[in-house]
């Protein structure tokens, strides 16, 4: 696997990594028809742990194998499949080396009551990730949530822990809880300050939401108008956001959430490409589609993300 | 011990697992009346610990003696024997090698306030499981419980020791407590949303009850109402809550609660076999019954599954 | 030593044991007076902690002095001796191998307040037992308590140490805390209840107190009517409760409680050896009365327990 | 070194102790102007994290410099000096092995809110003792606090480790929290309880209050009462709780509180040499005195405990 | 690296440190334009976590990128850089070796709510530091929050672990909390107390804020009037500051706050230098204004440490 300049150049940020995990970040950056581009779409699969079997896969019926979900991230040329250990356990030999693969390390469900607070249980482990020959585990953080130093100091160790041994971490950085309004969830001054927070903590990929441009925290208000900082499109947004993760020396991505048009998720990956995003994690909007629509749409994207369309 | 194309073909969807684990799997798959037929019937003994010993033992007084589990499950021809640490103990010389057993790891009792939450104890380990030589460890999580993440975390720790020494998992998935309605506890949404968490975490074998056509989660409901799940019998229960478990790639089997009347019984057990449900795991429904109407319901059952009744 | 057949039959209950443990019970099982019979007689001494040291040992002054106890266990013929670390360490020496004792590794105190809730310090470690050459650990856990299932667990994990170095469990079952009436503690539902807890959860020998005619739960009340368990004298409930215990195939002895009569003393005995239990733990009845006194009570309890008295 | 025969009968008590511990307290027993005699006067300065730095030094300004403590032990002839890391740490080099330290291993502060509890932080390690050459590690427990049972299982862990690599513990046993009224907290049977305590979970060395005839819990008064135990001088008093020290097998020394004439100073000196106490632990009442006064009445304290004043 | 005699006499207060982390000490003490002179410049870049990155960078936007920062500790002849583990990894390769740098081990942040309580999230570990080539780690305590023991075990770990491979440790000593008034957040009593308790754990190097001469705690208040401690202004402040860090025998730095005007900035660091303090630790005050303007005033504080201006 020869890496193109532009990977090479992503990888020269990671200046304290080891080349196991340089090689593994390359593995991801160079699979399917966005390699060597510098531009990524995984494919991540845990809503059924989210929201339940028949909320993720009743819509599709096949999603409820396993195997659906790896074919699917292989067939439309993607650069990585996320999912929870047993989904990936079940398919883990039939298509071993095919794709590669992020271990979810951890998982909230919507079967509990808010009195139990905001947090996710962690659900597997480095070493599970490396039986599975994984190319990176995948951990979720609630900034705001009273739980969110704990989520810090767990993903801190099992960062520690996988970068020891060459698997880098993806970070899911998602505002909730306690301290998070509704509309701060997707606030843009919230989603700079969730990337930012990921970044300092040692993701190695971000993964953060698309954002609006609300402002929640009021000191952090005055700044943006006092320094005029321009949120006033999606792209624009997300240029702030690449700044806010340390000036785009991290990877980022931007996740879509529940499934809408396709137009609109044209819309929202040219927003990505055009200020700076390194890509997009799409999950209900592929996997809820049937899969020749859904085939069809991440071959849409990909071209967007190559500056085809 | 040879096994049968069918049970091959189970062990063939635990594609992570080592030898050891499956040849465990194997062992309790080919035990027994139902051995070789990819059916199980489980006989699991921890009433004593969750109700007290006299609503447990005193409607059949053998039953105090943990002697008299192990030889009812070994005359049954049952597949394997489920009980707690000091249970299993008080028999595993005098039984050695004569039926699998589970080591059922965690239990709760009827002597606690409601204060102190939905929880059980974890009461035993996994050196302890491989000195008494049992086939599987066995393990309660309650989905819905301010508690759940814990016994997640507890189960994922315990399952990958025991995984690592060839030893499976049996969860029993049980959603109660703060977030579960007395009707949501045998809700078909939940126990499907259930048996995907137990799958997602990484069961070999999944445990749940039956359940009934009821919906607790509006959003879940919203989605089986548009998409026509179709949940009108007890046997479509059963098959949407083997989809739920990887679409049949794990194993699942049916608990059928307090004891109750034969015919009952023999409709659960069927409406598992139609469903496509992997067996029963049934314990005072046999136990509390006098040893012989005991063995002559078990044989009916194996004739159930088997097809001829 | 050799060991008497009813000794021999006793230690063949414990079948997972490992010979260092079943020696350790021998030890104690073929010590003093009762040496050989089955039947033990306990003396515990952890009151300076449970209650403080005036309410202790200022009826009996020299009970000041950990020496007093270790002579009066030696001098009355008695199977063993139970303290905390300090108590046993302070005549570790002088008496090493004249008594088999057994290491209390948890204590409660009377200093603290109810909002603390239902608890124990574990203040020892098996390390120590094996330091100190103790025949047994001692534990209590309070079923009942919002803290139980920690206290549980403490037992399971310190049980499994020992018995790995061929040391024997003896649990205090001891019903108390925020689920339990005042009248419960002594229920006979809930110490039945109490005594299949420890046997579950893996005790050697089993301490529970004697109960009354009281049923607790209501749930457990319905079942001992419709089955018409016999509660009617002590000797009724001592046989129910050995029920209790695996049917018999565990060690249990009773306690007598505060210092009373010695007449009472004698009928307590009379119960426990009526209804099959295996002996007393009798703490303050015999160290708060004078030497002479307490020798010649110890002396007729043995009386009672060889069935001469 | 010879120890005298008065400090070999006291070493002769600790029964369980391996000699690496025994020397380390004869480094006590023989050190200064009371070595040798059974007695000790030690220097506690642990008052900078206590009160703080202004309350504890401003009054006697040179106290600021942790050399003016190590220098005052040494030069009024004390058995022994202790501190907290970082004082001990900051004249180790320069006083090695010129005077016994005791590194205080926990400590409270008065910057914080009731709502935190009544606890202390763990701040040093055994290990830490040992790499400073330290003759005992110091802990306070607070018996009565909802605390309680947290700190004693600390201790008793450090407790371990410590004595396995020869090093004694002393504990200050000073009853507060919760449970504790205002005058509890030096109530006779209070403190006697706490000397019983530390003694059971293994203190080497016990340091409690001296106590007023106040009787704060109900149960224990009526016992004082019934059995005439006599606590109207503080003699007395001292005698008692060295009663509840295992009828004196265990040193006790007595700490004498805030700053306060000299008179009293003595007077309770020679109620605790009468009582058979074992000695004084005086912080604020020598430090805060200026060194020529301090030096003067550290002075005639020998003289009493020599029995000369 | 020829170390100064002022330095080597302050390596000397080290007393039971080993040399390897004197040499990290002296690494610092020696670098940049105040190197040799006992008196530190040191620039912390941890905002972007505590209040993000919008309000941190914004008015300076080329600080968005981690190189920006360590270029500017450089040019500027500064100590030592401290910033957490992302924004040291981001630049560790590019600047190895050119400027001693401090890793913060822990954060907090301005997204949570009131009721998660005040306290900072771990997010590194001494490996992190070793592998990175830090000098020294930083670690931020809140005495007077309810969390302050946890957080004080915290560090005293760390610092353990840290002094073991010769990494010293900088405690930041920010009195904050529930027991903390806003104006007692500053107040020279609570100032005081917050430098003994860094030194007493065992800070190398303790940073507190400046502080006025208010006086929170009324028990300390007594004191200061009563021995008549000068705190009329701030260098006499900061005087009695360094008297509580072991009379000078520990390095203190002072913090300035929000960025305000540079004369105010000078006279802070005449304050420090004229009370005795080591120097400044400057933030926001630097990195907030544009890089020319950050360094002139960088040039003048230098100035002034060295008497000049």
């Amino acid at each position: 696997m020869k890496t193109t300049r532009i990977v090479q150049k992503i990888l020269a940020n990671y200046e304290s990594d080891n080349p196991g995990t340089k090689a593994n970040l390359a593995r991801m950056l160079m699979e399917g028809k966005l390699g060597g581009t510098g531009k990524m779409i995984i494919l991540p699969v845990d809503q059924g742990f989210e929201h339940g079997p028949a909320r993720s896969f009743a819509p599709n019926a096949p999603g409820y194998d396993p195997h659906y979900h790896y074919q699917l991230a292989i067939d439309a040329g993607l650069n990585a499949y996320a999912a929870p250990l047993g989904m990936l356990e079940a398919g883990a030999d039939t298509y071993a080396g095919q794709i590669p693969t992020i271990l979810k390390m951890n998982s909230a469900n919507s079967l509990m009551s808010d009195t139990a607070g905001k947090n996710q249980a962690v659900t597997a482990s480095v070493s599970d990730a490396q039986r599975l020959g994984c190319a990176a585990i995948g951990f979720t953080i609630y900034p705001g949530s009273d739980c969110a130093l704990d989520m810090f100091e767990e993903i801190v160790e099992l960062r520690k822990q996988a970068a020891a041994v060459g698997i880098p971490t993806v970070i899911w950085s998602y505002p909730r809880g306690e301290a998070i309004t509704k509309d701060g969830e997707t606030a843009i001054d919230v989603a700079a300050y969730a990337a930012q927070i990921a970044a300092l903590i040692g993701a190695h990929i971000i993964k953060i939401k698309l954002s609006t441009d609300h402002l929640m925290l009021p000191e952090a208000k005055k700044v943006y108008e006092e320094q005029g900082i321009d949120i006033s499109t999606q792209a624009k947004r997300v240029a702030h956001c690449m700044d806010s993760a340390f000036g785009g020396r991290r990877i980022m991505v931007f996740s879509g959430g529940a499934k809408k048009g396709a137009d609109s998720v044209y819309d929202d990956a040219r927003a990505i490409r055009d200020g700076g995003g390194n890509g997009s994690i799409i999950g209900r909007n592929s996997f809820q589609r049937d899969r020749a629509d859904a085939l069809s749409m991440l071959s849409q994207l990909v071209d967007i993300y190559k500056g085809k369309a």
